[in-house]
């Protein structure tokens, strides 16, 4: 949408998008490039506030008034900071996007993910990232990593395995519905390999 | 959608529909029936939490953002208190719904009024009521009843009085293309004739 480069990570819990987001800012900053580290839900002080109603709220949110809780963050997010930083020049890199709204909450519970899609594109008046990465890993396999890391539960962590797997196939059937936006990373390859060849993808999209 | 009976109050703050909301709860359940008085935003616990994001929010919010919060608060309160009221046979008595949306957001700010309708009753997955009573006002009567109430201004009622006159036209048009749904009605007139038209309307929608 300018001038700027807009980097999304996407995956489960547990698939290294923290890690590979860290190193991709070295590695920019060392180019000598601006860099805006970012993620939804909670991006902006008004999604901090969405993120705690929509993560650590006791007691069941109606779908649809879930569905639009991510929507609303992604439209100030979008709007207030990341927007904004792309007109400036800089690289936004940022945890989760639309692509996690339709995975977790199109596949994964009882909404239409065409709806979802649509609903998150009307937020974001259209904007999508130049590049995704998608990490993906087999959903037992990175619950392996969280018990490990011994991190607390939040309440989508919580949800039944079975819910990860059609989280998983979401991500797949997305990227490759859209090959020229996704880089797809098998996410048991070592941290150093991922960021070498996320690095190459970048270097690329910003020539 | 059900058994029960479903109206809202719409019009602008000061406009007396809480007084009549209540007026009208008092002869309800005179007669016998079950009342649920509710409101949006905020006719739930987790629309309290949203309706104090909208409102109370130091900084401006996204248009959009406003939008999509303001239908999340609509999506939970309908599937979680408004349906399950009309299917046990209830009448729902309720201050604002889509048509407050429709005409301060639409209207008032700068986004497409029919993209606020449908973006509503995707939250609401459709769900209309059975009568809207619009209680309409004149800005200028509104604020001086307000002024001599000394209530606070929250950030709505703090914009200019020209939105005030945008969002007064925006209701009028709405009742204009729905009249079977709504009962337009002069809120200079006495509480007294208010209630005893509201009945016979309320009454004709019982029987």
């Amino acid at each position: 949408m300018t001038d700027g480069l807009w980097i999304t990570f996407e995956g489960g819990d547990g698939s290294g998008k923290t890690t590979q987001a860290a190193l991709l800012e070295d590695w920019l900053r060392d180019q000598g490039r601006a860099v805006v580290r970012t993620r939804e839900p909670g991006g902006t002080e008004v999604g901090v506030l969405i993120r705690e109603i929509v993560l650590h709220h006791r007691g069941d949110i109606a779908p649809r008034a879930e569905a639009l809780l991510y929507a609303a963050d992604r439209a100030h997010h979008v709007a207030t900071l990341v927007r904004p930083a792309l007109e400036r020049g800089d690289v936004v890199i940022q945890d989760r996007y639309l692509d996690s709204s339709v995975a977790y909450q199109g596949a994964g519970r009882v909404l239409d993910a065409g709806e979802i899609r649509d609903l998150s594109l009307w937020a974001a008046a259209g904007a999508l990232p130049d590049v995704t990465v998608l990490l993906d890993l087999d959903p037992a396999a990175a619950r392996a990593r969280l018990d490990a890391a011994d991190k607390p539960f939040d309440r989508l962590e919580a949800e039944k395995a079975e819910f990860h797997e059609r989280v998983r196939a979401a991500f797949l059937q997305l990227a490759a519905a859209e090959p020229a936006r996704f880089l797809v990373l098998d996410a048991t390859r070592s941290p150093e390999e991922l960021a070498s060849t996320i690095r190459d993808r970048v270097a690329t999209a910003l020539a």
